[in-house]
């Protein structure tokens, strides 16, 4: 198991927005529906034991989380604008503090980060992808079942740094240049997937 | 300087395809679309290095190549939809055997595989990302300035296959799970920055 959790700092939490539109009116919504398609494809398949968190943080209606559960997961394409509109009907749902389904695999809830990263990490081994910290390749040997938080194209804030410090998160990097969400989502998955965790 | 060649096995070689299809209708433009962001992107930044050919096989008027040179690219952003209408203001431009410039770093032609693996390729190492070949971690330490071969969502055929082969290119895999083709230049990617190469 391997749960990716991520913090949409600008991204809409509200379903008013346009297909034609995903990278201009929604606060940067396309970075996170890259990073959905990162989390979860394989060629000719599906990563069944990855769950992803994204953590809405942008108007009208903030804070809302989406949680995707691989094992659960259908009508799931590779291109944006679909995976939008998955997003876009979870956002349609009421909700409260506790998860409700959308479509098969799509939950939705107003959670903040902090209630997010308790439920997602759980007492596994926390990893905080930051440029600073020690080569993934090294870093995640011998760790089982990680959670994974990542910025979105802005970096954590200082509270959700010290939240994720607080929960003795291992911070690693994955290579010289600095990578879009998505990206560090592909190489850290080829990194597990070769570590075989 | 790292190049990417690309066959779009069935990818349309018209323009005359919707932005709000580019999944179903396009012979899966959507895959290359995100293999240009893959290419591409940095945080923050833009790979200057990098160049990238697409050559595109489905009807109605192929073979149409188009060319991306990262060093001259610009009005290029990561979302699938903004980088489609690129691409289809190159298919609108009239070509024959020689480049024309569309948009800046962007080129279209008619040229067919062969022409485009001789041309982007030269005398450069070849690498020919296959499911079965040596790991990449490894293979590709010490190789300068190499120009990379992948399938889109189709593998290769036998007639692409003796081409790439003829080239004396180098099989490498990535890993132990198969990937789509973007995921595939994102480690790629990762792997010859850690070399520096």
């Amino acid at each position: 198991m391997r749960t990716y959790i991520i913090p949409g700092h600008r991204v809409t939490s509200g379903a008013d927005f346009s297909l034609n539109d995903l990278s201009g009116s929604t606060g940067r919504l396309d970075v996170l529906l890259r990073s959905i398609n990162a989390a979860f494809f394989l060629s000719n398949g599906f990563r069944q034991d990855a769950e992803l968190y994204l953590v809405l943080l942008g108007q009208p209606d903030p804070p809302k989380a989406l949680k995707f559960v691989g094992a659960e997961m259908r009508y799931l394409n590779p291109d944006e604008r679909s995976t939008a509109a998955l997003v876009r009907t979870a956002l349609l749902r009421k909700c409260g503090g506790e998860w409700v389904n959308s479509t098969p695999g799509i939950y939705v809830a107003r959670k903040d980060f902090a209630q997010v990263l308790s439920e997602a990490a759980g007492d596994r081994p926390l990893i905080y992808l930051r440029e600073n910290g020690p080569d993934a390749r090294g870093a995640l040997a011998g760790i089982k079942d990680p959670a994974i938080v990542l910025g979105d194209q802005l970096d954590l804030t200082p509270e959700e740094e010290s939240l994720v410090a607080s929960k003795n998160a291992v911070k690693v990097s994955i290579g010289p240049r600095s990578l879009h969400t998505d990206h560090c989502i592909t190489v850290i998955n080829n990194e597990l997937d070769r570590l075989g965790i």
